[in-house]
């Protein structure tokens, strides 16, 4: 199973499914849905997604099963980056070759359309539930909060914005709560959907933090010269975060051997975390 | 049932649910946990946990089956004061006679803080849910996202923002979404975890969203003097303010004539709603 294969087949549904979960453009307040839309479409690789599909196959289960899961996490990783975007913050002007949020509209609108992105993603994660899966709705809503909120991917950007550098320890624990935590969102909350014991999720969880870190790494491998934020390879240098990156993709292989060929997908989907060249 | 005394008597369980909703102010990131806890305490009178309180009471409910929703609402409450006193929103320097987040801390960590209690409310919102309630919690949280984004908070905030007065349907729509929706989401939030049937709900809704247009009508009675914002006041007088919202408090105890003796302690609240002096 190819990973760029698997993107590209697992692509139709999210984009419908992330289509269906937001206010249409042309409603009003049309402006701020506009903006809600304006860094969703056209979006990325949707990795996230696709991760919380091939978890929830990687357990058995029905991949639209987790499509409410794959929805709600696509939704937190734009809400942050629109937030992370603004002048108070990054102070970017550009993403993906095209203007901000708060460039293409204003600051407050930016700020707004990050928080109803944020709203939409709880509200995606439970829409069309059932008494039958109910019960797995809540943990999932509960881990969502916990990646998301001030343990996870806001405490990490917190940390991030205030670090003068760190030894390898503090970086990884940013990486940890600001990149990793919403991946392992992805894949756990993904398998509890489709029906996952608490064993799989547990392990499925822990593979999620450790290709995440994996994913940030390579990330900052990537953006070598960029002299911006945390990042390992300026802590420990790039042969030294090549091998970090690969035994953490090891370890996070490690934890789902026992998931068999269906788990062949999010196999291929951990690996290319590493090996991708964008 | 005097609400004065409802309201003190709830104040204890709230402040102590708030308390162990957030994460304590001294562990680590303590800038983020500080920035998140500075509105929240010391806080306000806490209407809207009353009100989820005296909603779970009114369908014959145990109050302390509310207290999840109770919590939610007043942290999607304080989030959004967090972030419309924002620099690029109200840019408003104090709040309850202290210094607003963005000036005791910056403006960064404001918005993240207010990110984090909209994440918080979310978790609080499932916390301690079992196999009995997963149901009742899963709707809650589609209520309480519906209420907080582009269709309620967000989309009101929105239009507030760009209003440049309008009529008086447009003012009571803004007022309906930024201010009815949350008080209706605690209202009807409170009674859903409490056991209340799909008819009580959609009754308790009904009076809440009247019930909230006439808190903010009541609001702008109190701030006559203050030239700010969108204002039912400055568009049709103070008589005939004043009026309509009696009229709304009429429809909203209309709309829970036939809850009977239990709901007399959220009739007390819903008419001090409007005879309150601050």
């Amino acid at each position: 199973m190819d990973a760029q294969d698997y993107l590209a087949a697992c692509l139709p549904r999210v984009e419908q499914a992330l289509d269906a979960a937001l206010p249409r453009a042309d409603a009003p307040p049309a402006r701020l849905h506009a903006a809600m839309r304006h860094l969703i479409f056209p979006g990325g690789k949707r990795l996230r997604p696709a991760l919380a599909l091939a978890a929830a196959e990687a357990v058995g289960g029905d991949a639209s099963a987790a499509l409410p899961a794959a929805v709600a996490v696509e939704l937190v990783h734009v809400y942050s980056l629109v937030h992370d975007d603004l002048p108070c913050m990054d102070d970017d002007v550009e993403r993906r070759g095209r203007p901000t949020v708060h460039i293409a509209f204003d600051e407050s609108t930016a700020v707004l359309a990050g928080d109803a992105l944020l709203t939409a993603a709880f509200e995606a994660l439970v829409s069309g539930a059932g008494p039958a899966d109910a019960a797995a709705r809540v943990l999932a809503v509960r881990d969502l909060a916990r990646a998301a909120g001030a343990a996870g991917l806001v405490g990490g950007q917190v940390d991030d914005l205030a670090s003068a550098g760190g030894g390898a320890a503090e970086i990884e624990s940013v990486h940890a709560r600001k990149t990793a935590a919403l991946i392992a969102a992805a894949i756990s909350a993904g398998a509890r959907l489709a029906g996952a014991s608490e064993t799989q999720i547990a392990a499925l969880h822990a593979a999620g933090v450790a290709a995440g870190i994996a994913f940030q790494i390579t990330d900052d491998l990537l953006d070598a010269d960029e002299d911006e934020g945390t990042s390992l390879v300026r802590a420990i240098g790039e042969a030294a975060a090549r091998e970090r990156a690969q035994a953490l993709l090891d370890h996070a292989l490690a934890q789902i051997a026992g998931l068999g060929a269906r788990a062949e997908p999010l196999r291929a989907l951990l690996r290319f975390v590493v090996s991708r060249k964008l």
